[in-house]
């Protein structure tokens, strides 16, 4: 997640280099064109690039709105893994009998662990073995052949809460309230991995990148009679603000990338380790992690 | 759906060539025609159709952004199957009694039968035959006559359970439980078969075509000083933009017409299978499906 | 609704003969006016229409997604009635005790009947005597004075299942959930009303076609000196589109008025009669309905 | 809520009279200046005003749809009453025990003062005194010191049931279920009440009379050459339709002003009265509502 | 929130005050360099900056609709919060046996703490000084160590809950009915934090000031041939507009900033506080907060 701080222009510039380099060539090329063939190449209406101007606003609009509610989305199911996961341990406290600490502790930390792997697997960092914080030897060889290392992190608390009503340290009924709220983990779980496996149509993408060019070459010709060292920098600012407008939109897509516009996962991982562990007044509490940068991951 | 390879430009042309020969040829008559009978035909403002953009960029954002929200509710309503299905499993594990590992096999395979049997009535390549992966003989003959095949399979489950409930090896407040999943798969597949049966409002359609091909008309009329060698091609480009554009919402507007840009299906009913299947230990687990194309279905 | 049929073209004229006429007249007598008082009646810079046609798309943009919206919502509501009534037969197999096939039977038939009542109320075709396949005469006459009769029905079943809760036929955990399916019926039922009952704000419909032949106007007197045969084609053409694409809104707005546009109740109806007698076995299944014309009730 | 019947042309004027007072004077004065110091007021080109309307489009096109959203959600929120009080009904019917006719009479009574106090304290004309057509006396005095006078009655039937429960005519289970339904006219209540005590951001307002007003000055400008008895009339009906549309929308915001435009709460409450009476078979069932004029309240 | 009273200019003006001396800066600035090298700069055709407003507008209005989003949702959160701490109360007393008047009293007060912690703790105010009006000491102390206090203090609320439920004061099936509102609480306030902690993502604004800029650059360059004293004004005027419409969105994105524009915690909070006094028939209940201002906090 980008902060309020500065960003550095060369990470905005960075994206768009190539689409800058070629707006240039375009510009010179029809610069030049123009210049030769002058009796040849008719004159444009300005009213050609200004309408095109018109039907990428409504594309990008458009991509702005449903990017956007795509990284929005992501955000909230994270919001409401943070939620679930107090609710989750509140609920233990108050349905197992007394003399369960041992047992909502272990289901905490696995907790914890299932929302880590969560993190990492959404980012392709996949590793079991970070997990060790959390589980179990036994446990982390046990999910080591699983395609889907979190479900199986979610069966093995499933499993654990199932022994524990058979034990009878809790009421059936409190017992189906709580698979409530490990429902909604699986389903918090498959939103997000929605959210990563699914693309954007990429053909709207292309489209606009293509409006986009024949905006810029239509405009440079009804420029002609404008001098180039003022035309060609109005053309790669103006068609600029379109590129990096559909990149930071492309960025907000998909929100699990390993890029600065990312959701802020760690972040949040940190925060709900902190709150579990202070509800099971457990000792070690990590401190909240601080960005020194002008993103936070 | 479309991956983020390489998209093929006769895939991207081949469903608006009849527009663009319609655009040619518009294009050509209104050039001959603007030729000979110069006198006639008096000038057309540029302001005409460069308001006709306009209107059409109105519609045209309406229409991206309801056939969007039908494709992105279709691709959820999967994604909610997928999540139900893994929740299904993992209550069955944790609400019935010791000993019924058989029993959750069963409904489990009968369950991916039921989503590749939703998958294949949606793209309407019905077959009973390919069932019997996942159910008996005896089932698949019981379910011939029914219209609705998937509904037949949910009652067999449905069934089941309620065996289970007579012999008591479900508790009654879990059975409940169970059944509001139950319940949930079967508002899934109403609203999939909901947005397949429901037509997007065609007139808008017809409202589009319309205005797109004034928009040519009052173009080339205005632009009739212009060499026929710059406009045609120009006529071209900016009418296929937006007939690209409005071909596309139309496919995503009905996500189960077996083309590419369709909810990945097979994909998904792919990921159930795998994760089923290792949620309850079974040793035939199917490898994930791979593309080679630019899409996967 | 409408289906992907050739629409004849009488069908979409017909709805805007009358305002076609009044544009027919404008553009006349403009046209005679501005010949007759060429010096007294100014130029009308053609910015003035152009902005016009921006106010007249804003608020039709907003009219055409408010008004899908209310289509898409009733299409919806629909959906869930045909979701919760295979739901409801599932529930009442798997709750019932043994033996209440008779039970379960008349309830289907009590709840095909509330569905076509809801049907035909929606659509103020409402007729008790069409209840005799459904209900028996005793209960007909019993909702004969209600003024909410499929409200009426749903009582009946109500109460039906709650003498069956007094034989003790269904555990009391079983017929709460049960209850809950009902509850969802009477939020559908009660949805729909809303959508029948509430007038879109006529406000904005005045406003639109103001603006529409104040735009009419000032483009004709923008348009002066073009030749009358060219000019007065061309301002029926434009304003042709915009009172379409008003008229077709103001259809979706209220999906229930017995038009082509209209959600096909009678094709929804028909769906759920044929799976719930396919569910319960019955041997009378209708025939599914089929359209010989360009749309479907 | 205006009805689809002729609205009388002072009452849409008679909102706006102020501000066309304003459009006129400008008007003139413009004139006026630009008439008497020609060469020290420059030239304004048109596409000042012309781009000055999109702004106000973007604005106006902002505020229409999130007015119509609080509309809309507040004829929404009054539906999910209606269905909710009729769900109450038939739970109460379903889950007392036999013989509580008169409890159910009683509760039902309070329940249909309930919906008309929240009606009446929406509008503002709260009056305990109208009550008694619903409550007994002492309870009417019971609840005069009460702030939030629908939340006591509300605690009343609350308490009702309660000792209902206690007389043990009411299943636990079922009287938890009932409880639900109260939660959600808890949660109705306050709905509206936010809908009601939450202000528009009246900033977007000033901002759009703003640009409305430097709209009309910079066009009358620029239409200085055009003849006033042509130019005047014209400014005002562009002006009249922005400040309509602002205007509507601003009604909108608050349906509960007690202006034609508002949420039909009578019209929903003597439909809540008539449904629930004729529930409990009442003897007392009163007309529908019927409006003379162009609005139902 | 701002109240529908006077604004005070200098409230609307003091926030854009750096981007309008920028403005003025660069209208004198290519005020000045056009007139001195006149023959250097090339005319600008009015239609860049036009189409620069268009772009403009596109990012105004997608920011304008995700702000507004933002802020409602803030107030749809904290009205579910009043919603379901009037319900919380009501089922505490019916659920409760007889003679637990002062847990519900001690639950209530403790309540009412959350709400102000929480308010307190979103505005950055935090100070568990002045919850010595709702909690004991011993409580107070108990928190202190607690990273997120309103968290510690929800817990407080459960062990009570826990015990009471301990003592068979409440019924198990209540008891998880009562915990779902707690949990209820538990989302609310995680959905308060997302809103607080999600920075809506900057790059947006950095593109929309410089695009800002472009366009006023480009308009004065345009404009050059009209006199300074008139162009500079217009300039002011229409960049204010565009400044003020970020600004006001920059405010409603974080609705939790100390600010005039913020959700109006505190009135909530009183109302909260006043409702539920009422509610538990306590002594000590509090006026309603009035606002000598324009606006409320």
């Amino acid at each position: 997640m980008l902060l309020k701080k500065n960003i550095p222009l060369h990470y905005i510039i960075k994206d768009i280099k190539a689409e800058l380099c070629y707006v240039l060539i375009i510009g010179f090329a029809v610069y030049y064109i123009t210049s030769v063939f002058r009796n040849v190449i008719p004159e444009m209406p300005l009213v050609i690039p200004a309408f095109l101007g018109t039907a990428i606003s409504v594309i990008l609009s458009f991509k702005l709105n449903q990017s956007y509610d795509r990284w929005w989305e992501a955000r909230k199911v994270w919001g409401s893994i943070v939620n679930d996961s107090r609710s989750f341990i509140l609920q233990l406290q108050s349905f197992l009998s007394k003399g369960s600490e041992d047992d909502i502790k272990k289901i905490a930390y696995r907790h914890i662990g299932w929302c880590n792997c969560l993190n990492w697997v959404l980012r392709g960092k996949d590793n079991e073995a970070l997990l060790i914080a959390y589980l179990t030897e036994g446990e982390i060889s046990n999910i080591k052949h699983h395609t889907n290392k979190h479900l199986a992190i979610l069966q093995l608390n499933t499993m654990h809460l199932s022994s524990l009503r058979e034990e009878d340290k809790i009421n059936v009924y409190a017992y189906v309230q709580i698979n409530n709220t490990i429902m909604s983990f699986s389903n918090s779980m498959g939103m997000l991995e929605r959210i990563k496996s699914t693309v954007f149509p990429v053909t709207y993408r292309y489209f606009l990148h293509l409006t986009i060019y024949l905006f810029v070459i239509t405009l440079s010709i009804s420029l002609r009679d404008i001098e180039s060292y003022f035309e060609i920098p109005l053309l790669l600012v103006i068609s600029a603000a379109f590129f990096l407008l559909e990149k930071t939109a492309s960025h907000m897509e998909n929100p699990f990338n390993d890029l600065p516009t990312d959701t802020a996962m760690n972040a949040i991982c940190n925060t709900i380790e902190i709150n579990l562990k202070q509800l099971i007044h457990d000792e070690h509490i990590p401190g909240p992690i601080q960005s020194d940068t002008f993103y936070i991951m």
